[in-house]
């Protein structure tokens, strides 16, 4: 507030919203004064969701993707396909993925992709506990989806080099013009990569 | 997460994000996994600031603005001017006020405008207070600065109504064409409120 009339316990959660991605002084004020016409309940339901999900969230032991338990649920699942692994690079992609409802097999979330700009080398992703799993010798194939982005290629084909010594058979997923697209919208590389791609009618 | 995959603490988080206002599923999810890579210590200062600004705030004694003491920063400062009254509708809007510098003043926030159609009336709204505050007889002008809408200019003219009679001079800000703003763009009611107000130079 100008003039230093600052009320503090508001201040500092105005402070609190606008560290969230996103969200900007404006809108972590809305947010703020949200919370102040919550009821009690409803401020309490909100703290402890955040400290929950903060302190029972962890890692996989197998896939690296998010869980509240020892394996995440589709480790748990004995119907998906454990000798095909899905790698990408973000629970989130996981999610998506899913959506499909056509992969049966399972995942490997790599938390990230390699990126010297950022400071992200291999060692900061999840790579070593994908090679574990592919050095047991079960896995038949693993399926490199991480993004269409220069990291996310370079962290595919950084990781089909570990893999490919071990035997097993590292795919990437299509690039081509997205379902529902424009060609006229679509830019020159992507374009590029569909004709590349193309298959017979 | 498609399939019943659920994480239950992560989809709980989720959800008390989606509740702010603004913030849709997409979002909700991000600013949870955003909460989720934070340090222990972090998650637990944004729970703090919730339950705190909830548990601390409440209306200031004299003019309803927010405040975590009996009395709000700008009531207890000695150097504003308690004779004249700006009432506004929003916290937000003090600020907004402030900003200007220039006014020095007094504020009574209504918490609202009167609005039949989403149920909200004068009791909602602190008007009693501010009708107390002027019973008190040392205020000689009340600036109506509720938002030109149809709520706030309602909400404007129902005040003034009860002021009138206790011998108050009741005010309301101009009208025009904003600064920096474009004639061409302007709706032709604030073009005429503009021209109605029109002044010498």
């Amino acid at each position: 507030m100008a003039g230093g009339y600052q009320v503090a316990p508001l201040a500092r959660l105005v402070e609190q919203f606008e560290r969230l991605p996103g969200i900007g002084h404006k809108s972590a004020q809305r947010l703020a004064y949200h919370v102040l016409g919550m009821t009690k309940e409803q401020a309490q339901a909100f703290a402890d969701a955040v400290l929950e999900a903060h302190d029972k969230i962890h890692y996989c032991k197998v896939c690296c993707n998010l869980t509240d338990q020892p394996l995440c649920p589709i480790c748990r699942d004995e119907r998906r396909d454990t000798s095909v692994i899905c790698v990408v690079e973000d629970p989130r992609d996981v999610i998506a993925m899913e959506r499909t409802n056509e992969y049966k097999g399972s995942y490997h979330v790599l938390h990230g992709a390699i990126s010297p700009l950022s400071d992200v080398g291999p060692e900061q992703l999840c790579i070593k506990e994908l090679l574990a799993r592919v050095q047991g010798g079960k896995v038949k194939e693993v399926i490199m989806a991480t993004n269409p982005t220069v990291e996310g290629e370079a962290t595919a084909m950084y990781i089909s080099r570990l893999l490919k010594p071990l035997g097993v058979k590292v795919t990437r997923l299509a690039y081509g013009i997205p379902v529902g697209g424009d060609l006229e919208y679509a830019d020159e590389v992507t374009l590029l990569r569909a004709l590349e791609g193309r298959s017979e009618l």
